[in-house]
């Protein structure tokens, strides 16, 4: 039997009405009771919309207060809510919304234009809501934490996206895990500058609800700004990808943070050492770790005691977590799993991946690593061929499939090439049929009609046969030995 | 279904392997490591001796290091551990004996005589325990939340003592609970001095082992001593109940508490207002709670930023809890009922209780108090006519039943009076058979047979009839204007 706990955000609006949920760059802010009158409210007039319980809702928004509110909203009135990147194409987009089910679609008044180009049963801008009549409905003062809360696609080797099932249960164990982790103090306050359309910045605003805390609230990143929120607006916690550090340290030069600045928490694969070493030798509190949208946020980090001598450590896994790398002794790189209450129980209508991804409870990340004689974690690579740019996952099969719609083009395969700005970009090698011929301007109007920009390849090459295996699988680490 | 989770033990062990988990008056540290091995070699000398997953072990013994070591073994057996009251009488412990279906019964070293009395398949002294061989078996690496782990017998109002089950979830989440509450930090050290058989000092060392926090043991309370680990031993939270409050005051006098002790948790029934007037003027930092056995310990409690305002409040019920008063508005008494993953799920083979106490997944406490405008709980009074004596709970009701077995008395009516040290002791109130005769000391003496010293009854009197209300139940509140 699932257990149930008061609404989280209710819960805070009771504890703490009068203390900040959000502070934003202007410096107003607003508090745990306002923000749940307005989450209550923005619910009411989804109801009068005729969102109910078990509904699939797309968002499709940048971060903004409103997402926050309209996904509070979601949680009064048990709908589940599929976060939609915004810098997906139509048709990216289009997939998800079929394949995750969803009715009606929310979006952020300054993304009409994309939701004109959308297909769904109901459209409407957030401004449409919340000009909206209310219904008086029963919301939930409880939340159950087997329901269903979010869903988040996530692209697989195959290629196509996989909607990762979030309940109520795996973000309240992400944010204890968490807290067991780093800590709780009632001085914190944890900067959202990730996409909330990612889980690592979704986790972010839902541990303000959970914990009482503050989060600062940043549309986007820009360095100056960050820096300037983490020396003088009272920042202690903030969660970053690499590209974020490395504009960070740029940034800070010859000062130094606040002591109350305590975490720096970086995810989104492997980061380089020079870069960890940089920020250690300047006293930035660079802990690293390591989650996947699967695991609702980070899954182990290394513990502030252990950085400075685990350096390049995911650190160990969470205590409500387990973390293995199947049939292998210390020190010998294998796939890994991972277990525990903030681990998805499973993909979106998508039995192949849930027979394939699920063993006794175990999940099999597809990505490589090896544990040190004392247990801590390293990460030698993303899922087999998974190129990471500035923090985004990039499946080359889905790049592929893609550019192999063009009718001269014989085969595709693509791989990543470091980049010292974005960590890793694509690159696309091409076999042309015989006797057809394009220029690379052409193929990369074709990926930019089709694909986020952020997967474009940077860089056509053309050869004359892909490296195979025996099984005939593209060798991706050929094309990029290569490079 | 129920989550799983790491053995909390094991991970700390891996963890913080060579921090301390207990540290002794004498200044001697045991490790998480070591706190790990010597559970689990314990786990496999009670195997050896038979003791597999689900069988109910009592535990008799003092606030000592091998109690700890012993309840850690059960659960790395999944055995479930039937805690027992060090002061209870030979025949109170049997009833718990039998009705906890206890078949190994494990005794501190210094309690074997005690042992000799009872009636059970197996008795061992922790001695006997780890003398013996081990077995080589599978210990539980991770705990299911949903299976019970320990049973703690409280007395109800027929007098008939029922088994409390905790499972895993239940002492995770009051765990999780208390740590959302007063936070969490790498520099706590929480001192347990509650009796373990207690719930309220059974938790704090399992939430040691949650969060990885050392613990700082004494096996009695002793005003000198924990004022002196208070002041020099960096101890930053204490459990205490009233009485304990009353001596550290007297015993700080002139002095001051570092700022790093931040917390005194006060459980155990509603506290007299002038001693948390006095607390707060010398700035002693009381945080008044509310819970019971079946609670998992303090489901409420007064956070400290409204410590001040709210003086004599309990708080409001925890994070992950709920809490109401059926049927009342604002300010008026009524009964409490509780809800929440904290709160056990029923008390052991006993179906009519089950049926008396759960309603909808809420608790019936029995207690009586009220909520503010605000909605802070202020305790009344404990389930009607509970008397509570130096955090000790005792029922009326089974003194009575006790006395009643006197050929000499036709009835009995028992009811607390207000003590300056104990807060209330117990007094009988005699209707002697016509014609019969005893003295004071005969009842005290007959009484004492048969009950825990501390519900003897402190002051015998004999009336001609006890005061009773239209169905014939004793009005006890009569009898206490008597006094």
């Amino acid at each position: 039997m699932s257990e149930t706990i008061p609404h989280w955000l209710t819960k805070q609006a009771d504890l703490k009405p009068d203390e900040t949920a959000i502070e934003f760059v202007n410096g107003s802010t607003i508090t745990f009771k306002e923000l749940s009158d307005q989450s209550q409210r923005f619910a009411r007039q989804l109801a009068f919309e005729g969102v109910s319980k078990g509904e699939h809702v797309g968002i499709l928004s940048g971060n903004h207060v409103t997402m926050i509110i309209a996904i509070h909203a979601l949680s009064y009135l048990g709908a589940v809510g599929v976060l939609l990147n915004t810098r997906l194409t139509t048709r990216e987009l289009q997939y998800q919304i079929v394949h995750g089910e969803v009715s009606v679609l929310l979006v952020a008044n300054n993304l009409q234009e994309k939701m004109n180009e959308l297909d769904v049963k109901k459209k409407k801008t957030f401004s449409d809501i919340q000009n909206q009549s209310e219904k008086e409905v029963a919301l939930q003062a409880e939340l159950t934490l087997s329901d269903p809360f979010t869903i988040i696609f996530t692209s697989g080797t195959t290629g196509f996206p996989k909607g990762v099932i979030h309940t109520y249960g795996n973000h309240w164990w992400s944010a204890i895990g968490s807290a067991l982790n780093l800590g709780l103090s009632d001085q914190d306050k944890w900067l959202a500058v990730l996409p909330f359309f990612h889980v690592s910045g979704l986790s972010t605003f839902l541990k303000s609800a959970i914990y009482g805390m503050p989060v600062y609230l940043m549309e986007k990143f820009d360095k100056k700004m960050v820096h300037d929120a983490i020396m003088h607006k009272g920042v202690t916690i903030i969660s970053v990808v690499t590209v974020m550090v490395q504009h960070l340290l740029e940034q800070l030069g010859e000062d130094k943070y606040p002591e109350t600045f305590r975490c720096m928490l970086l995810g989104g694969g492997p980061a380089p050492k020079p870069m960890l070493e940089e920020a250690k030798e300047v006293g930035v509190p660079v802990f690293q770790s390591y989650g996947l949208t699967e695991t609702s946020s980070q899954i182990a980090t290394l513990s502030p005691k252990n950085a400075l001598e685990k350096l390049g450590s995911a650190g160990k896994p969470l205590i409500p977590a387990q973390l293995k790398i199947e049939g292998k002794a210390p020190m010998e790189v294998g796939e890994i799993y991972v277990k525990g209450p903030m681990v998805t129980k499973g993909y979106f209508k998508n039995p192949e991946a849930n027979d394939a991804s699920f063993e006794d409870g175990w999940l099999q990340t597809g990505d490589l690593g090896y544990l040190d004689e004392e247990g801590f974690l390293y990460m030698v690579d993303r899922r087999s061929d998974l190129i990471i740019s500035g923090g985004e996952n990039i499946y080359p099969s889905e790049i592929e499939s893609v550019l192999s719609g063009m009718a001269e083009i014989k085969e595709v395969g693509v791989t990543g090439k470091k980049d010292a700005t974005w960590g890793e970009v694509p690159v696309a090698f091409i076999v042309m049929k015989n006797g057809e011929y394009l220029f690379e301007e052409e193929i990369i109007n074709y990926a930019s009609e089709q694909l986020a920009s952020y997967k474009v390849p940077k860089e056509i090459h053309f050869i004359e046969y892909l490296p195979r295996n025996a099984s005939n699988k593209i060798m991706r680490h050929k094309l990029a030995e290569r490079l």
